[in-house]
């Protein structure tokens, strides 16, 4: 790699349900092959109407418990997204997805949603979601390029998010270094990188959360391939953190 | 942010034990102000003959134990390392570092070792040596620049590594938007963004493991403050995952 840059993703309109991501992405950028295309969850969320009026929601006693000083229908929302509690200190709630992931609130989210009232939640799948995305900018451009969904997640022991993938489409995720010996004729084990995740996190700096900037192009990089973000999920016989 | 770049830091000799860095580095690569100018911990720890020789190791019974198939004395330099053992899965050991760094080996590594027999520590104090470089390259450049030493580190749930920032000089380390509003008007909560980290990982896709390249310049952000490396160690009373 001789050079990477990270532009934003600027221009977009407010994403509202049933838009066509791909479309509005053609509209505004100037792509290139081989760029990297990072989008927020959160408005491939909107497009895909996954979002949940918290009028709408009963919470069960659990949900009442977890709570603490918030609102009780939230963390039955975040409950019925979870396939398993991680770690409760209520109203936290650190939880695994049904994809695999684990992150605060089973990405349950009410910053950034539609409206007041309202809660977004992760796509059903966001690895079809970036898949979608990729194939509508191949239609209109001609460009081959890679996608990625991207979220804010915590870490263990670590202070502060980071913006992670959750679903990818056209690229590697995973660069796998082993086997490879250094200068002094080490094998370097232990080293596959998460080149997906570390270009969520490039792709964040130039996003920020507040300026209505939902994605970034990262140019530079060749990963083609056919790497999904579920690939990133650690399997649970290697998992030590279970 | 309009654009962010990211160059790879190239031409750098073959670093020694007493080198200055800061001189190495300002000798090669053309700074601005504001850069976050990145450097592999690697060639920080060599610079500062953080290097044990394991033909000096006498491994203790809980080596023998932990190493499995593997040298026991690269588990008595884990283990003299570590502050704490956070999982152990034989020759695979999770610990945190005196630093309280959460990684695997405690940060020991044996890849990039100046020579066969070697083990490379990390920096003793590495937000020490994160403001040494940015001191020289400040006296040498004219340049006031953010320095980052960066190291590869696995996650929790996680597949493959990421670089994050293990000591940083002259820069926010975390960026906290908690307080501000969205459009909609909800608080952006749990919002503390660990850029320090992101710029890591951003810098490693152009170092690669392999090439040569113990670093990177990422251009086009303003972070100028005093964050040091340790802040992104979560405060033991906050962590759920101790």
């Amino acid at each position: 790699v001789t050079e990477l840059r990270v532009l934003p993703l600027a221009g977009l309109p407010e994403v509202r349900e049933g838009d066509d991501l791909g479309a509005l992405i053609a509209a505004t950028a100037e792509l290139e092959d081989d760029d990297v295309v990072v989008v927020a969850q959160k408005i491939v969320s909107k497009a895909e109407g996954r979002v949940v009026r918290l009028a709408d929601v009963e919470p069960s006693r659990k949900a009442v418990e977890l709570a603490a000083d918030q609102d009780p229908r939230k963390l039955e929302v975040v409950l019925r997204q979870a396939r398993r509690i991680v770690r409760e200190r209520p109203p936290l709630v650190i939880a695994e997805t049904r994809h695999g992931f684990v992150c605060a609130s089973a990405g349950v989210d009410a910053s950034n949603a539609p409206e007041l009232g309202m809660l977004v939640l992760l796509p059903e799948d966001p690895d079809a979601s970036a898949a979608l995305i990729r194939d509508r900018l191949a239609a209109l451009t001609g460009r081959v390029v890679g996608v990625l969904v991207t979220d804010s997640f915590g870490r263990a022991w670590r202070q502060g998010t980071t913006d992670v993938a959750i679903g990818a489409a056209g690229m590697e995720v995973l660069v796998d270094v082993r086997g490879v010996r250094d200068r002094v004729g080490y094998e370097l084990h232990a080293t596959t990188i998460a080149v997906a995740d570390e270009i969520a996190g490039a792709a964040e700096l130039v996003m920020g959360k507040v300026e209505g900037v939902p994605g970034a192009i990262v140019r530079g990089l060749r990963l083609s391939g056919e790497g999904r973000a579920r690939d990133l999920v650690m399997p649970r016989a290697r998992d030590l953190f279970r």
